[in-house]
């Protein structure tokens, strides 16, 4: 038995003994959630966020032999207060040395009123899907709802995942594709193009098939601009995901001074976004359109023209991790899935 | 089957699979490492950070409804490398509203080099023990080695952890007591006495007895300071326990500007310790003498009169836990105990 809501959803039954923490693996939390449940979480979270129902998020790099530790925490009042920590691993070299995924780690959520570990998984399915979860939130509000063709740079897991969140809210028909390595994007030409019913076309130069853009999203792990100002039509929607600690970046500075951006948290974007590098150009952060969460609340407007281009700069924040994993947990505890651990005997 | 080191003490067997992540218990991690291996453990971890080889120690606190989450992370060279993560709810009416503890909460543990979870243990033993610990190390090299008499201000759960670290390290005879909660310092007094066969007298008015402690260890709640420069003798040994977030202090900050402050890390002391509130006086960081460390390593002299006051500033650091959390594990594995699970499964 693990510890259990109350039906009226109220924080535990008195007497609720012995204490139980709920364990999730990769596939418990896969087979839970269902991306438009992401979507669904995310864009509550950043509504909550925005209306100053989310306490304020916390974030932690450190250092370790060779990778590093990022650290997201922070709590959100849904059903009940909840409260998640999410400690990932990146590990670059991973995969080739060991045959383990570059970047994993944990998710341990507690009752935000009293500190008990409610639950503890596995952190991979969270950080990807709700990181797609935040480009199909954004571009349904930034993105031209008749956006017909998505440029994505990286075409690894990640760029999947944005990929199928760009269909998942816009009319995409066609997809380049661009990246280094030709066999890796061979085989998202093929998932995908299967996957989806899209046509997916490979890019050496993309300087060409950004004129054609209506969306374009950067997925790298690049830390030199990838993406030049001059080069984006005029209208186009960004989703600038790869950037999440001060030495990542994907865009040209230029781009977003002379653009609307819209970032997913301010302060975090200052530190580890591209907006961090745009700040250090000379950008001031009053020249920000907003956070996510303020055009959601419709504090800010969204897309106002067909010609703007408007960015959003995505670090990845504990909103999208504490709203995925309270959702996780509260379709285990319904479905009775997962295993109790009483951390506490 | 959990995840097991080689032999040769290397990071891990190839082709070892399924993963498994080791569960630890309360109960296995108080049963598993005995105090004066906490002693030990925190010794050698405080003298690794002096040596530059700890990484940087990460801190973190995250407000939530009516308490707030302390994180503390960071890694060591030890047999391996390793990271832990540490999340303690701080929940000051748990007690009182739900008769749970008011500090709880999980210790992870990762292997440094890949990233691996390769345990999640309870964190209340590991908490106060290391606590405990980082006073006895401090007390071996600071107090003056024939401290017969120690004060404690506090005497709940870590003032019974304190006074058992210093007796651990000094030929204590004699306690004062001082509290505000009358039936609780009885208790203390009771169980104190029985335990450690000392002569424990509680105290009201601490001015007077202060002028006849050798040592004294300040473990309370407190927003103010408890203790007055003008009350301690020469030659004493303070252990400042209480302070590890900015709102907390028990120390007049003239007694830090007039005496010698060691501190656990510099860096987290001037943030959340008893220095940031002396340094908030006009305190320059450079009169502190030194961290702990740097003694321990002998960059930094001990106690060199017995007649000086020294200081010790103890936040509490991810050191401390990391080493810990690391010798409860390798307990674990060579005494086969935990519970696997595969939370990449």
């Amino acid at each position: 038995m693990f510890v259990c809501e109350s039906s009226d959803g109220d924080t535990r039954t008195s007497g609720m003994k012995p204490y139980q923490s709920l364990l999730l693996t990769r596939h418990d939390v896969s087979s839970l959630l269902k991306f438009e449940e992401y979507v669904i979480a995310v864009e509550e979270a950043f509504r909550l966020h925005a209306a100053g129902k989310a306490t304020k998020p916390g974030l932690l790099h450190v250092d370790s032999t060779e990778g590093e530790f990022h650290i997201k925490a922070g709590g959100l009042k849904l059903r009940k207060q909840y409260f998640a920590l999410k400690v990932n691993g990146g590990f670059f070299h991973n995969a080739a040395r060991f045959g383990m995924p570059n970047i994993q780690g944990l998710v341990v959520l507690f009752d935000g009123e009293n500190g008990y570990p409610l639950a503890v998984m596995d952190s991979r399915e969270i950080t990807s899907k709700r990181t797609g979860a935040a480009t199909a939130v954004a571009a349904k509000y930034l993105a031209r709802p008749d956006s017909k063709t998505a440029t994505i740079f990286g075409c690894g897991v990640q760029g999947r995942i944005q990929l199928r969140a760009l269909t998942s809210v816009l009319p995409i028909q066609t997809v380049y594709a661009v990246g280094r390595n030709q066999s890796k994007l061979k085989d998202f030409q093929r998932e995908m193009s299967e996957e989806l019913g899209l046509r997916v076309e490979l890019v050496e130069d993309a300087t060409i098939i950004l004129k054609r853009s209506d969306v374009c999203v950067t997925c790298t792990p690049s830390r030199k601009p990838i993406l030049n100002a001059q080069d984006v039509a005029p209208g186009t929607f960004i989703a600038a995901v790869g950037a999440d600690s001060p030495d990542k970046q994907e865009l040209d500075p230029e781009l977003l001074r002379r653009n609307k951006v819209v970032v997913d948290i301010l302060e975090q974007c200052a530190l580890v976004g591209e907006l961090h590098h745009a700040l250090d150009k000379g950008m001031r952060r009053e020249e920000v359109h907003g956070e996510l969460g303020e055009i959601i609340l419709g504090k800010k407007t969204g897309r106002v023209s067909p010609e703007e281009i408007i960015i959003f700069d995505s670090t990845g924040t504990s909103l999208q991790d504490v709203a995925s994993a309270a959702a996780v947990y509260e379709k285990a505890l319904e479905g009775g899935r997962g295993e109790g651990f009483d951390f506490y005997k």
